[in-house]
């Protein structure tokens, strides 16, 4: 017997992988739950049914996600990460030393808990000193936060179902202020290849609250189109044009995607891509 | 009924489009020819079962194939291109006013004449004066050129089958031959994620002939894995650090995926790969 899984990028558009072994399914109070062992790509965690990162390429999303903004920040110290229930965010921030606490908002429990069963490379620091979860949603806890945070990250589900008021300006303008005066926000914000009308969305959103909004791409071939834009809204700092080029360059551990070049490169837009974000 | 294009990237892991219609089958001498048209990226010229190009993204290939050695050289004036029966890098090519003649040596005429039939938008410049056909194998044509060029590009099928000897040294040497001593060479060079050691033996071949060789890629959802490599052997002139931005944002026409930006950031790697291209 063979088993493939099978994504409907679009009604037109499948990606297909051969699965080893469905390693688990279940139904939490929030969505559907599967992990898969692949040939290709290594284990996946599926959610309702998408990818939310496989062992190959999370790397390409977590690093660009986190170090990205990390390294424009001059001193980030307090951050919050909203979504993020599988560890990987968190893992790369930690390997930030000027990092002194992140609250992590997740939802739904059940994401940290097989995380950690079954993804363990991944979900690496859930016991780390310097991290505090809060089984909550996002959108509640960010109404009322505990402290200013330096950064926001936004690590979280399509905007479908649960995670819709993720992309909404309601939710942009309570970031806004638990951000310091320093601070800034950086979200994943979907395909460029397939819905840049949401990455459209997000950025004028944003633009009608943060002094500056840039746009960033990786390659990341597990997802929808095979590249992902990102979104930071800032209040002072400005990348790609100033970012600590030298930490970035220093820093011990190996990156699997990350470099201080990519850095720049990253923001460097497709002509037809930009060109589609910036038009009236 | 519903028709599927589907390709096996690997043995594991396979892509799918949704075909509108299939346009025209022939086993020409050298190949299978194949025109779909599909709802999600257009028209497709399919060679042996694999995706040559689509409507929606050949401009990826073709403007990266074409434009970042065109502007690394200070004059190209003579230009040999190796396989593009298509015409999309022909098209590109003659963008360049300073073009004044090309050789464009296709094995295969019903490829020419196909694309002119399916695919008018890129088979658009084969009546253009500057521009020479040869129906002819490149291996043999490059062992007895009839000038010399100023860049010689390798827009060819993968290493299988009649195009293995493309990715050979010897045909890289009789290329060098080819060139005039300011010339490069420009080769596709197959899939960052899904055969890097296709990239790195490219790469290791061309070290041996040329003074500085570069890597840099694209973002080519059609193509397998979707993030595609280039080569540049060079004989003197060394981007990225160095082409002619300024006549490259001063041209007229519009660009779909190639911007001096882009230029600069293809040739930042993600680390992982950069790392097992340069290992021993």
């Amino acid at each position: 017997m063979e088993l493939w899984y099978t994504e409907e990028w679009t009604d037109n558009f499948r990606f297909s992988l051969k699965v080893k072994q469905h390693l688990y399914h279940e139904e939490s109070p929030y969505q559907k739950i599967d992990v898969i062992d692949t040939y290709e790509f290594g284990r996946m965690l599926i959610l309702d049914g998408l990818v939310m990162f496989s062992d190959r390429d999370e790397a390409h999303y977590h690093e660009m996600l986190t170090h990205v903004p990390m390294f424009t920040h001059p001193n980030p110290k307090n951050i919050l990460v909203i979504g993020g229930g599988d560890g990987g965010t968190m893992r790369e921030l930690l390997r930030h030393p000027e990092v002194e606490h992140i609250d992590l908002v997740e939802i739904d429990r059940l994401v940290v808990e097989k995380s950690i069963e079954y993804f363990p490379k991944i979900a690496s620091e859930f016991d780390n000193p310097k991290l505090s979860v809060h089984y909550k949603d996002g959108i509640e806890f960010v109404k009322n936060p505990p402290m200013k945070y330096d950064i926001v990250l936004i690590d979280s589900t399509d905007p479908i179902g649960p995670a819709v008021g993720l992309y909404e300006k309601p939710f942009y303008e309570d970031v806004y202020d638990c951000l310091t005066d320093e601070g800034l926000i950086c979200a994943q914000a979907e395909s460029s290849l397939l819905t840049p009308e949401r990455v459209k969305g997000m950025r004028e959103k944003l633009l009608t609250i943060y002094n500056r909004v840039l746009i960033y791409i990786s390659f990341i071939p597990s997802y929808p189109g095979g590249q992902w834009a990102f979104i930071i809204g800032s209040k002072k700092y400005h990348s790609p044009d100033d970012f600590r080029e030298d930490d970035a360059r220093s820093m011990k551990s190996e990156f699997n995607y990350y470099t201080p070049d990519i850095h720049r490169a990253s923001f460097m837009l497709p002509a037809k891509f930009k060109r589609f974000l910036e038009e009236e």
